[in-house]
């Protein structure tokens, strides 16, 4: 039998003390965030309204490599971290390939993902500007439910505007940030200018993500004592989930292992971006060479299928600009994707990367993502969540290709989180009603030609 | 700081490689099962045709105090063994006690409980005894997912008869069964006799866990190749989830730290007899002391209110009789009592050592209950199941007597699974519409007044 375990846990004083910030080895930095009244780039002070003054530093912070882990999050993360690297025996005796796969888990914590790595910072900025509360939108509710549990953590109150057709969808999600002590309201709502508004043009709608980000930004610019958070897309939001790089590596270096090839799956970027960070460090400072693959749904191809120019980061058009690929914030990803992946942008960061050369993208079908989701399940035990089998779709692939070619790689994946709050796209699978749905070119193109022309 | 650790893990070389029987060490052995219609002791042949060979043996094995963990088993309790022992440090610091608090965390696998640990043992079995596939009844539906997982594994068919109110009204654990492959019948169906039968006499009826018992009874002897399985209650799976307790007591030796207390929910007694097995083992050998506590539902309180006695293990009275603590074979909790923990009677091991005082017993109202899961869930992230909340209500009690006495006591509890698949339950409580139900004296009586007259 091989030397290594099923498992590759780091002991608690192994897990990062700091976060590692990739942008300061990034010889390009990322394009500024622009005004989108003025097309000027934004400052840091002029975030302080909506975001947490610490944490509009971390979106503009190009230049220091690593960030300390305040304790208090570090004493958070003890709970559910370090979260294991496993050692696919099952999946690659199932495939019969002679690569080995390891994947990087995340859904060992309530929430069920890796964005309780960043809901648990966000928190504790807020707390320590002695803020009352934090608001947030949600749609799929991974991002929802990990705020949820980081808000309770650190008593303070918690706002979730979440998309209506959700609210009553996934009633389970909204109960769970309930019991967190969350309030969650559907979206559109009777509770802000937006919603109301909203409300009265469309009577009856289902609301949207963007309309979920307008109403949770009002509301916290308009009470005394909140800030606005997100779970993905920003820089902020990447730095913190460097921890899931930091310590696949330092498990990997453990076991005397060296990655080929990393796959991880990509919406806005905070998985994909966390995994690869010190990966992609090495490569930038030229110590190393690695094959990364961002894999996204065919139904929101952004990276393979969109354009690297500036746009909006909402619908409502209402944030800063930001240059990314994109494929046109008015993209809205067919109803029946399942679960999330579904932002027409992409992290400026990885947006970058990409257009440098420094990663790869592919773009998978949804039907293929739940066979593969399910193999995966029988054989290695975990549920997994919609939006992480489409890393494991790929991570399969490429085994099988190895067993063509008789090559040993060392792929490694990230496994973001679990699918139990995804039981009714797995009974979709279950009894072949399942579509796979891919947009047009015209569809895109239309989508695209409404972006600003800047940049 | 303290020097332990958040979460205490075993290595992996350190999962035991045997189970450990605590009957071996019971001066006093649990009374024999009995032939129900002759009233003459079973032995191990005469339950070949309902169990595996190797499984009836361990039915009826009171003398080996360890059996061998196959290879196969080992392997597949590397995919998510060991489990973490925690140190409930935030739960100690907002409780404000000196009392140090530990659980063991079984709910890290994605059937979300322990009942894992002797479905992959008793699929074992099947898969060497050449069996085609298994049957197996479900209420909750901890039990049906941890076993479809397990036979998915083997590559063994996996029947399942679910208790039609279950089926309609968990429509999301069904589903996790179906993708590990299993066949998910309704109960009662008209695929078997008795379920004809049933919904002939009924017609419309939701189903019961004795009619579910049945049919798949039924069904195992009546195919070809198929043997009936079952997940609590048995002297076989108290064995196999001595690996719960024997993982527990190596982590604690490893800390240095000797449990004073330890306290397990109890249904039909499958953690709680895993979880103690090797600390009772100590006390019937005389080599050290622990305070025990049993914790079952008030709505369903066979210990605290029960009588010890032979009674029949199914409302269809066509199992063995077994001499246990019992509220009579005719006894239904309350249709409003949230998860497991519904089981009329109690293992026939914790019955003898409860009758011999080697531990107490405390029953709980639900509303209770679910007030400690949520003061739990909010500060130490994970969202518990009903059932392990029980022990959760008695460990914070504990934990506030030592805040009153000033006592520093090592407080030890069972945390057997998560509450993703209860939030139908969560949010009763959390709408302030959960009832708590306790039958009367009346009711009991009734229901006793029934159980055969033997023993």
């Amino acid at each position: 039998m091989s030397e290594i375990p099923y498992k590759i846990y780091l002991s608690e004083n192994e897990i990062p003390s700091a976060w590692y910030n990739v942008r300061a080895d990034m010889k390009n930095k990322p394009a500024p965030l622009l005004n989108p009244g003025t097309g000027e780039p934004l400052k840091a002070e002029d975030l302080y309204p909506i975001f947490c003054e610490e944490l509009s530093k971390q979106e503009m912070n190009n230049t220091d490599a690593y960030i300390d882990i305040p304790g208090e999050v570090l004493d958070f993360y003890k709970m559910y971290r370090p979260s294991p690297l496993v050692r696919a025996y099952c999946l690659e005796k199932a495939l019969g390939t002679p690569a080995h796969i390891y994947y990087k888990f995340e859904g060992n914590n309530t929430s069920g993902s890796h964005k309780l790595n960043s809901a648990i910072a966000q928190a504790y900025y807020a707390k320590k500007q002695g803020l009352k509360g934090v608001t947030t939108e949600t749609g799929a509710g991974q991002w929802g439910t990990a705020l949820s549990m980081a808000t309770a953590y650190f008593g303070l109150d918690c706002q979730v505007y979440m998309v209506k057709v959700s609210y009553e969808q996934k009633p389970f999600r909204r109960e769970v940030m309930r019991t967190y002590g969350a309030t969650v309201t559907p979206s559109p709502s009777m509770l802000t200018n937006v919603g109301r508004k909203i409300n009265e043009q469309f009577p009856g709608t289902d609301g949207s993500l963007g309309c979920a980000i307008s109403e949770a930004v009002e509301a916290a610019t308009t009470q005394e004592g909140y800030r606005y958070v997100l779970g993905s897309v920003l820089n902020q939001v990447l730095l913190h989930q460097s921890v899931i790089g930091l310590e696949t590596k330092a498990a990997l270096d453990k076991v005397g292992v060296k990655a080929d090839m990393i796959i991880g799956c990509a919406g806005g970027g905070s998985n994909l971006g966390g995994l690869i960070s010190p990966f992609v460090g090495e490569m930038l400072r030229g110590e190393n060479q690695y094959e990364i693959i961002a894999v996204e749904p065919a139904s929101c191809p952004s990276f393979t299928r969109g354009s690297f120019v500036y746009d909006f980061c909402d619908t409502g058009r209402v944030c800063p600009l930001a240059k990314m690929y994109t494929l046109g914030s008015n993209f809205m990803p067919a109803p029946n994707h399942a679960g999330g992946l579904r932002y027409h942008g992409m992290s400026t960061i990885l947006s970058q990367l990409y257009d440098e050369g420094y990663m790869k993208a592919r773009s998978v079908k949804q039907t293929d993502v739940f066979a593969a989701a399910e193999q995966f399940a029988r054989v290695e035990g975990i549920l997994p969540a919609p939006e992480s089998s489409h890393a494991i779709k790929v991570a399969i692939d490429e085994a099988l290709k190895c067993k063509e070619t008789g090559e040993a790689k060392n792929i490694v994946f990230g496994l973001t989180g679990t699918g139990y709050f995804d039981l009714v796209a797995y009974q979709k699978y279950n009894d072949g009603v399942m579509d796979d749905y891919i947009p047009t070119d015209e569809d895109i193109a239309a989508s695209l030609a409404q972006c600003p022309k800047l940049g």
